[in-house]
């Protein structure tokens, strides 16, 4: 009897663990979502917590027809980014192709895969922001190709083993424009300037 | 001891119940992924299990620049889709506006969020999907709004109370090319054709 009160007990502390470990990363994740009137903060939080978004170029192959492709991305180390998104692309898919043809180009991302939104992925309070600007290619061993590596690699490790033949650069998008829903009311008023220069992100929480 | 032996037993059943259920939900997506090489299929099945991807359409704002935005979208009753994405769009938003201008179109979707997909939403095993045409406004009344209705409403029932006044009108896309990547070696051959008469999607389990 004695053993199998121990062994029960071990077993359920195991659970209890479990348990606790899934529901506290949730809550750090919805804590940590900024201040929905601070703007540069939210669009910022966004591109730090999310690892892929929509890439979207003028396809070659279809005549300047808009193309959207899935792609990874980091703008930086976790809570270090710089809000630029770089990539690990290469020409043997369109959207590299498409880039060194005409550099136009825009990133899209949702607040869905965070995990912090209840509501339905097209309700304004689920955030969703889209940068315009140009998908520009890095030069190789350049400082800025080698601050795009980390980035990526850290936020990406599994692109270290990319094959080689493949032929992957790094490019990054030169922002130009900032679409940003975050409430209800529109897109919201902000600069590039005010993006890239945001504060340390405030932090609020729903609990 | 007793007493001790028989509590501790139903806490450890209550949280094996609560683990159980969270790996039965888990299996039953899994499961239902189609075999990888029936492409047809791979594409129909990403479509029916997403409900929200990226519209990309040409902006009148910004001198035809691709510009992506997260959009909810559906083709159909859960297991009874169309392949047809049909959308609920408002001309106060962007993506409607260019539409109406410029009806070249493509929407992106990812397996990531459907949560089968183990590695790096890059990774060539994570599917993913571009469906490339034209995003048409559908005549108000008219048999396919129906159509259009019944699908959006039912997967996303909150549409039902979106604002009068914003003008939703639905849309869909009208597909003209589609790329798809489900394993590596680059794009599968896939037609327009094969994609919307997919035989019903065949199950393999990966378990």
């Amino acid at each position: 009897m004695e053993l199998q009160v121990l062994l029960l007990r071990r077993i359920f502390f195991f659970f209890l663990l479990t348990i606790l470990q899934q529901s506290s990363s949730a809550r750090i994740l919805t804590i940590s979502k900024p201040d929905r009137h601070d703007y540069a903060a939210s669009a910022r939080w966004l591109v730090s917590q999310n690892s892929w978004g929509v890439l979207s170029t003028l396809s070659v192959d279809h005549e300047g027809a808009p193309f959207g492709n899935v792609v990874s991305f980091s703008d930086g180390l976790p809570e270090k980014g710089s809000g630029i998104p770089y990539f690990y692309l290469t020409a043997l898919d369109p959207t590299a192709r498409n880039a060194l043809k005409d550099q136009r180009a825009s990133l899209a991302i949702s607040e869905s895969p965070v995990g912090t939104c209840k509501r339905d992925p097209m309700n304004p309070t689920c955030s969703k922001l889209t940068l315009t600007g140009k998908l520009l290619i890095l030069d190789e061993g350049s400082e800025e190709a080698e601050v795009a590596k980390k980035a990526l690699f850290t936020k990406h490790p599994e692109m270290i083993d990319w094959p080689e033949d493949h032929d992957f650069r790094f490019f990054k998008l030169e922002i130009i424009d900032i679409f940003l829903i975050n409430w209800y009311g529109g897109a919201k008023p902000i600069t590039v300037d005010e993006y890239l220069h945001a504060k340390s992100i405030k932090v609020v929480s729903f609990l």
